[in-house]
């Protein structure tokens, strides 16, 4: 299998810029539409009329400009980049609140920057929960000279659907006493999956769905991968998940994980891939020597105790006609709450080689406790007791004209982790809102050691995919129980950690992240569960705050707030 | 019964600024609750956490200060204060999009302004269907001299509400082909209504629900109206329906009808009034002598083919126990399609005495021609064959800017009526969007005619309470069938038509108006229903110009569109 990836010798990891640059110009108009992501129709956030949205195809180096129109009635909207940078260009990261104002019903934004590097990313909604409203689509991003060789690729976009309206999901995440979610009614693979009837019904009757029928068109009917034989094909799948956190699998196939997040990684052989919210993978498969037969691809829930039912497509070989079903049945997905499995593929995850190690030593340091808490009775995630509520005027606006009142943004403190028992439910559950912002100087090197800890009630921890904007980071570690300061550290992989730009933290336990400050602007770093981040589940990086005050920032993207108010004053100073 | 009414020798209709005014001022929050409004829990859109919002109680010539704070999640908002002229404060109207921008999610907005007369009003929300969440109030602006005699007063609030969101029905009325909301699940009185149980239930077994039974403080449990025998009360009612036509009636009393729309009017007596969405009267009601009984108010639907039960609450005179039932059933309301029956009860209503008469002729006449119509498949109605589409610059700032693209607002035309056949389909239903902009110069007297049509498909034509802000208005007359301009003109009431903000359009027939183009602003007018504007069913009516170039309006106001953008670069040119 050594063949099918072809390592250059020199790795380069430096941005791309080639001569030859281009430019991708798109007008997206963003406004509901009713579709049948699950066989039951629902509203969605449809970019242009389609869900998910259009894929974006571009090539390392290329000029993004999307002008995003909101066709919506009275909500605002954004769209994030999720796993683009941003170098030079925080204003377009699309993060409501922290990187620009809400798009508001009628106007038009645009988003101009550059995908510097190749990779596989995604975009979506980041105001609300939009993003659970399915206002998000793949952003794949080419090397001119791909290090990977294979003959064909697919893109898996996964992702979870509620029946019920995120506005009444919100509702009832803010509501007090708080009323959970749950989980799932489908799985959607690019939007697609089946939630009154399952497609191998047939192998087993008692799993109380119906054998799926679909009509041509019928917008819940699974794409298939139609594959050749004795070919090497890439999966580029990406979770844009509001909760679950997944398994996929490709039955009777080896999956060879060769990039994470944008980023290579060491090749390793699974036969299963775990992915939580905000990741992204590419999986290299090679197809057996039989020209016909069908094959189940599954995902399934990990993490939570599963409601749902595996999302299912299949691996389609030429020879195979139409009407044939795969003989085996599908992959079962591993049991939800073997974490050892769980991170046992998370520890097989290495950079590729020719990726230069981190520095060795931070100059700065944050533990971050993950909380679940109250405020009032209200229930809510805090960070360093600090549960993030992002203020009516960016961050990046106010520091960018140097804002008074954003002066004030009060940080949620380095370390609070002290004598606090992570294994318990806290003694004291109270805690207060805040801008959960943090400010660096350029040029500095940050660990950050995210630390899980036990929930409300019950002897119970949670999943938290942690997503930092506009870095990829060193994933230096992950540990059980409470981190010591001083001597986990002597645990990091500063040889060959992976780069990233979200990281799962597992229950009860921690993990240690690096990065440079070397990109000015503002960056939101959260939990990637949209109902977690909904409760305030995230703090706010701002780095670089003196570059950021001589930054040229469209004025479109602070037209709220303070800032509003600035811009519209700064005439009459 | 004439005692009950004292008319002042000389009634004083032009505004009050008394020098004792007083100034109210409160901050509300806006956000989703869940709520019980008809005993079926939904969303309500609250202000600082009550449904309905809280009543406003005013004297005529104070100024209002309400800091509204939008704490939606994604939504802008604004609140209307319906019935209020605004004179000299057009921007604080509450009109998204025609007077301001709305307010965006984490922001205040001041409205500030003076209730100049005596009258029963209300507020509500003005931002897509978002009175249909629930979002209203009354508004009650007493006179220091009241010259009507009453011993006590009650609010009526009338509303109807759905169980599906607004954002369902939104999505429902702007997809392709159009899906009607329907009928609303039930009527409320107060913010309180019962859908899957009737109050008088013991009466007739055969309406198929079941007797109600309340706990205390449930949301959804009537206000009884508590009365002592051998008093006069005031019911001041306001109708903020989405879509019904409403007749209320007070079981073995009559109702003598003294306000409507704020302006008093010759008090005539009836069994049961109707009123439109838009609409508000004052009726006064004389108790009995006999200390202790219960009557039904009951409140049903007109104008359309019902499919929602009568909303229902008690007068209650003080000797009747809380078990005690009212002996007779409630009052029948009248067959919806009885239009007679409804046209004269409208052509009961005349000025009260004292109102000067309407200027002898006008300067300018618009002939608004109300249809159904399609836009590539998309259903929408039409006025003089424009379907008005909200542009994201709102109208007041455009003009007050003199920001270029607004002056290329198109007129839709003074009259389209033509050899127009009303009582057919339309023979090509196509039309088209425009901003559905009209100006007059100030200190004019316009006249509107608004001219009812078939819709697109059957012999069918539907009941429009059009509304206009800004200004108090004459009806002159109503007819039917087709306006014959030059002929019907001499049927006008010169000599006391009623002063009204909102009216009625029945069925096949025509509706004329009258006004001064004395209040410099933009102001909307539109059909009433919640549906129908958002289809498209309203024109602006911008007046005094060259005086709107002059005003001092607040920046805040016109933070959105191509305003914004004016307002940030002023200090540059």
């Amino acid at each position: 299998m050594a063949a099918m990836v072809l390592w250059l010798v020199t790795v380069v990891v430096v941005a791309v810029h080639s001569a030859s640059a281009g430019v991708i110009e798109a007008e997206w108009e963003v406004k509901y539409k009713f579709w049948w992501p699950d066989c039951k129709e629902g509203m969605v956030m449809a970019i242009n009329g389609q869900f998910p949205g259009p894929t974006i195809n571009a090539v390392a180096g290329d000029t993004l400009i999307i002008h995003v129109t909101n066709k919506l009635s009275t909500e605002g909207v954004v769209i994030h980049w999720h796993g683009i940078r941003q170098i030079g260009t925080p204003w377009a990261d699309g993060a409501a609140g922290v990187t620009q104002c809400a798009i508001s019903p009628g106007e038009t934004f645009t988003y101009n920057f550059t995908v510097d590097k190749a990779g596989t990313h995604f975009y979506h909604g980041h105001y609300g929960m939009q993003r659970s409203a399915g206002l998000y689509g793949m952003l794949i991003v080419r090397s001119p000279k791909e290090r990977l060789r294979y003959d064909g690729e697919f893109n898996l976009l996964l992702s979870d659907w509620w029946h019920q309206s995120i506005h009444l999901q919100e509702l009832f995440l803010s509501t007090s006493p708080m009323r959970w979610i749950g989980e799932p009614q489908s799985l959607l693979i690019n939007g697609r999956g089946q939630s009154n009837c399952s497609q191998a019904a047939y192998f087993n009757k008692t799993i109380g769905l119906k054998q799926c029928t679909f009509r041509e068109n019928d917008q819940c009917a699974p794409e298939t991968l139609r594959v050749e034989p004795n070919r090497v094909y890439r999966l580029r799948i990406a979770s844009t998940t509001a909760l679950a956190s997944l398994n996929l699998a490709v039955e009777g196939h080896e999956l060879e994980v060769v990039e994470a997040d944008g980023n290579y990684v060491a090749p390793f052989k699974v036969n299963d891939i775990d992915i939580y919210s905000g990741e992204t993978y590419s999986v290299l498969l090679r197809t057996h020597s039989t020209p016909s037969s069908k094959h189940w691809i599954s995902v399934g829930v990990r993490g939570r105790k599963p409601n749902t039912t595996q999302a299912l497509t299949m691996l389609h070989y030429v020879g195979a006609s139409d009407a044939e079903r795969p003989i085996r049945p599908p992959p079962v997905t591993p049991r939800w709450d073997d974490y050892n499995r769980s991170k046992s593929f998370t520890n097989k995850i290495f950079a590729a080689k020719g990726y230069p190690p981190p520095p060795e030593k931070s100059d700065d340091q944050l533990i971050l406790l993950n909380t679940q808490n109250l405020i009032d009775d209200y229930t809510k995630w805090a960070i360093n007791n600090v549960s993030l509520s992002v203020p009516a005027t960016p961050y990046l606006g106010s520091i960018r004209y140097n804002i008074t009142p954003a002066l004030h943004l009060k940080s949620p403190g380095k370390v609070l982790i002290g004598d606090y028992d992570i294994m318990k439910p806290p003694v004291n559950p109270n805690t207060t809102k805040g801008s959960g912002i943090y400010n660096f100087p350029s040029g500095i090197v940050v660990d950050v050691i995210l630390q899980n800890a036990n929930v409300l009630k019950g002897v119970v921890s949670e999943i938290h995919p942690w997503h930092l904007h506009g870095h990829d980071f060193w994933v230096l570690g992950y540990g059980e129980g409470k981190f010591k300061p001083g001597i986990d550290e002597k645990t990091y992989n500063l040889k060959n950690p992976p780069l990233r730009n979200t990281v799962v933290l597992y229950p009860f336990g921690w993990t240690a992240l690096r990065f440079v400050t070397d990109n000015p602007g503002v960056w939101f770093f959260h939990c990637h569960i949209e109902p977690h981040l909904h409760m305030g589940m995230g703090v706010v990086f701002a780095e670089g705050v003196d570059r950021i005050g001589k930054m040229d920032i469209p004025d479109e993207a602070l037209g709220c707030g303070l800032t509003r108010k600035w811009l519209m004053n700064r005439g009459r100073r």
